[in-house]
């Protein structure tokens, strides 16, 4: 436990890789809301499998229905339950390996966890299936940040050694870069590098191995004065969504841990009047947030996912039945790299973490 | 808001660096918990300022005062409430530079979202003060978790660019090495690049600069099994809870960052039975949690403080009354570097944490 | 909002009584617990529609669908979802007098709420039909408490005038007592009252009209000591969750306002030991409740239900849209009298609210 | 646990009857937002023991200190924590019987729950003085409800079997009459009746027995539409808190109990338009709820309290120490009738209530 998370929008999501179906109720949409259904297709669509050589084979159209909270094609204001059926699976990929161990898997801690009882098919509760659920949330907060004028982004900074030789601009992103980042399956700003990037994902994919990257996040057009000081900050609320993400094991705002090398003279975003008489930072080290509250200038992060632990190369392991070890060679369909379908995920926890924050 | 935090064990902190007190109420300590109030002060000590050339020369004992909750040397099982006074404010410092931002602080942000309303003297509830509550209810917890057999110790792995040449091992930290860590007023593996690390910042303390950092903290004889899938993971809790630290700007685990340079095959920390049929990794790039839950090999995770922002240097500012572009020279006294002082609040972070998800 | 309960268990609920489907989430329910699919549907079928001269001739089977948290016949420890089709509605009846505000109904103050938005077929999420879901929670709960040997049962106080001659000795319940009403889908301590309630709810649904009821519930075998002071008293928990029931207006512990009349000499639950060496009281007046903290007595509390506001008989209103007077002539299909069907959604209230107050 | 209860206002609070002192922080209060001390102090000396011949001698100041969240006569919008310090206390009236289990009282309760080790002087943190942080943090709320034009009052309804003659008139209530009923040391609409009660009170006192009670309380000019379904209806939350109140044992909405005794036909309540277009109900029996939300109308509950269980008769009771039946008499000091004291504490918490529930 648990399951759910937020104030003033609240989520419940449930469901498991092989299960019936998953799913998610989200409390707190403001009635009359327009649902476009389009536009959380697109969102999902850009996280659904089976799109791409770069992807796993299992297909899911990720094709959802509303039982609840939507009345003429808006929100009712009551809770919104979305369910997304389980179609393409292949149980029998898992139960033959199913006292094997997979490393880097939550088999063995979800064992425990759960004493036994958890259904353990396809990674079961732990699958990165249940962040379809958290996309289409967040397609819907997506949307109503958008007619705020507020806009989300990401490119992906690198996979593996090879990275983006370009970098967002902190202290100024246009809304048009956002835009072109959310059109592409594989979001990059230099696209020299994205090739680069796509191709060793198909070598490592052949040698039955896995990669992992870095995704940078921008947000532009946020007010001053939305989060909190200590436990409601910007910072911790991102991050305590983001890391609910399978995979992700590091978060960092603004130059996140090269901050540390700068000095105070150097780390410090001075202030001045920019013509409008907005205050704006001459620099923007510090990620849009001050005091765990945004101060007007681009929201900026980093997150980082780790490798596919889902590889074919044989792996040292335990069968936790037999008490012994052995040896784990992988069938079923795997991702070799799951970084471009995490983008919508990332962008879906940072829409879903600020409406939360934004005083109506 | 919120100043409120935790489920089993609940916070709510409270203050402002020049009013008349802080203090926090801690709800669920179990009943009979004995309250060891020297080995309290004795993590207070570690955060205190005023007690080396290191941090600022603002003096205060931090000395708390129990207002209920306690009763004959236990927790009674109801709410524990401890305040600390306000001792040695000089709040004439910051009066005549109300209306100049100071860069990398929270006072613009503060001003919009509580509409000039709030606290500005020493940066009101802004404060890094408001963290010794925070290290009270750590002890508190810690040394719950330490009756248990779980231990939690930190080095500073990085000053600016100063390096500690040595690193935690994942595999398997030492309890002795993290007690030592614990005693030591500035806790690192290898003295020598301690003591660069200081000379540094004294010199930087000279030039009216400030510098900050990075800390590597370890947790040991955690049980596997402590955490939930998705929004309680122990990644999403322990960032959550560090990022509510003023100055924390990155929160990574494991590997962290690096993990995602690596292979799949390189990453996955593959599995054995240990001597005493214990199941263990080889490696632990994970850094003791996957799916969001303990595995039960050590914790590892590092938190990126960002160099203090305030500092005598001449900056660039704003006169938020009179809109328009200043000068500032901050006088007032303040911490060259707060990594030091910051290790303790990370640690008190971490137990508030892991004991919140730790089944009974 | 919210559609969100609970601590320990925390419940999702969603739907509209004319809508796709009905459900909830349960998150927290312990790996391993055996779902027993027949006690469920036992205790879903007290509350189903259409089985009796007395309820809406709507018959809905109430059949459910496990999504997820299910697997091998036991809870997996993960979030359970569980859907409800919504099959035999009647939305025509509604549309024609949408404008017309249903008096004692939530019509108006749901148009308000949200704003015009909300589904208001069948009364859409305010509908009764929204606690089949808490029925279903509430049986998981119950099972759970039986297993530890707490019994809880409830009979009919008094249909609008007409009382139930007989009481519960709140000293002391006998557990076939609770198990013989929990049988009865009319239960009464006193059969003969229980033809005289009965032959008044099929007379006054002749006359077009409606009734109310009390309904007194018992619990027992609660051991002493669950439960806190202040918010999350006993009473707090329970009478939260029971004011969440439509219809319900007042709820009542042990003697209740009658305790009001009584001096304290009387009022006073006296002790003594018991054979057993059990701590008893000779009265419980108290409801098995002291200082929000069961004490080890039966618990007991009544429930006030209003008479079901859908009437035939002509009603003054107002016509919303027109904003005029109007009168209303209510077609569709009623419950003369919800008391009956309210019985097993009280006892789940009770199960729910127990098991979220419980230590493990 | 818990001592912390809110969501847009949340409160914490602590303390014991003879620790050190009594508390609360509030969290939510809008920056900006004036705090009225005299008001408060006028709330706070409503509930303040020692001022009448009907409440005990034990004669508290209750003086707040405000320590954080305060500045210039306002709140800053952070964490505003109050204390009062605990001066009057005869802990040696309770040490010489402490093991004797006081009935009516949390003693029993208390000593399972925290297994021994909870602070039993003075009834410790069960004590009726944990109500005067409630009633600092309701004034706040009433004191920011009454600038919306939101008026609280109660009248005692009945001591013991001695009723007030009068009732509200739950479709329209005068501003003047909540006002007087506010200014009053003992608020009745009757003044022969609270004479009767007073004296009633009086002659119990001198046969060391005591009385309980039933208040009404009326809250006007509430917008329509303030409230959720289900788990936040107004219902439940006003109760939930209610019940937090020590000696509350029944609470009512609108025509209560006794609406289960009216027909559908005569319980509903119809509507029309009024001369200012507003739309209204002839009849408010459901105390100006509906659906949880409410509807415009009057809110209107009552609260019963039982008889102080503090009584000097001689009792039978238990020595839980020698697990032996014995005999109790109280000597100490106590209100012969608590239901005057608990009338201020009743209105915070439907203050504190309805302002948790308005959207901003």
């Amino acid at each position: 436990m648990s399951g759910m998370w937020g104030n003033k929008i609240k989520l419940s999501i449930f469901g498991e890789s092989h299960g019936k179906a998953i799913g998610i109720v989200i409390d707190g949409i403001k009635a009359g809301t327009e649902i476009d259904l389009e536009y959380i297709r697109k969102q999902m669509k850009r996280r659904a499998p089976g799109f791409s050589k770069l992807s796993t084979p299992r297909k899911e159209q990720d094709e959802f229905e509303i039982l609840s909270g939507y009345f003429n094609g808006r929100a009712t204001g009551t809770p919104l339950c979305a369910v997304i059926q389980n179609s393409n699976t292949h149980s029998k990929d898992y139960e033959k390996t199913a006292s094997l161990l997979r490393p880097g898997h939550a088999d063995f801690t979800g064992k425990i966890k759960y004493r036994g009882f958890n259904d353990y098919r396809g990674g079961g509760h732990f699958s990165g299936r249940l962040t379809a659920p958290i996309v289409f949330a967040g397609a819907l907060c997506r949307k109503i940040l958008e007619e705020k004028g507020i806009f989300i982004g990401s490119h992906i900074k690198s996979i593996g050694t090879i990275e983006d030789s370009k970098c967002f601009k902190f202290t100024s992103i246009e809304k048009s870069s956002l835009e072109k980042l959310s059109e592409s399956k594989f979001p990059v700003l230099d696209e020299n590098c994205g090739e680069k990037m796509q191709q060793y994902i198909l070598k490592l994919k052949e040698e039955g191995d896995s990669l992992g990257g870095i995704v940078e996040t921008g947000v532009i057009n946020l007010p001053p004065g939305i989060g909190d000081p200590f436990f409601e900050s910007v910072e911790s609320t991102i991050s305590g969504l983001l890391f609910s993400i399978p995979a992700v094991k590091g978060v960092e705002f603004g130059e996140g841990f090269d901050i540390s090398k700068m000095k105070g003279s150097e780390a410090n975003d001075e202030y001045f009047i920019s013509d409008n008489n907005v205050i704006k930072t001459y620099t923007n080290n510090n990620g849009g947030i001050l005091g765990g509250i945004t101060d007007g200038m681009p929201l900026i992060f980093r997150t980082c996912i780790k490798p596919t632990p889902s590889i074919s190369k044989a792996q040292k392991t335990v069968d936790i039945e037999k008490r012994k070890d052995a040896l784990l060679e992988i069938k079923g369909r795997h991702d070799p790299c799951i970084v471009p379908r995490a983008v919508p995920v990332i962008e879906a926890a940072a829409a879903l973490s600020l409406l939360n924050l934004m005083e109506d």
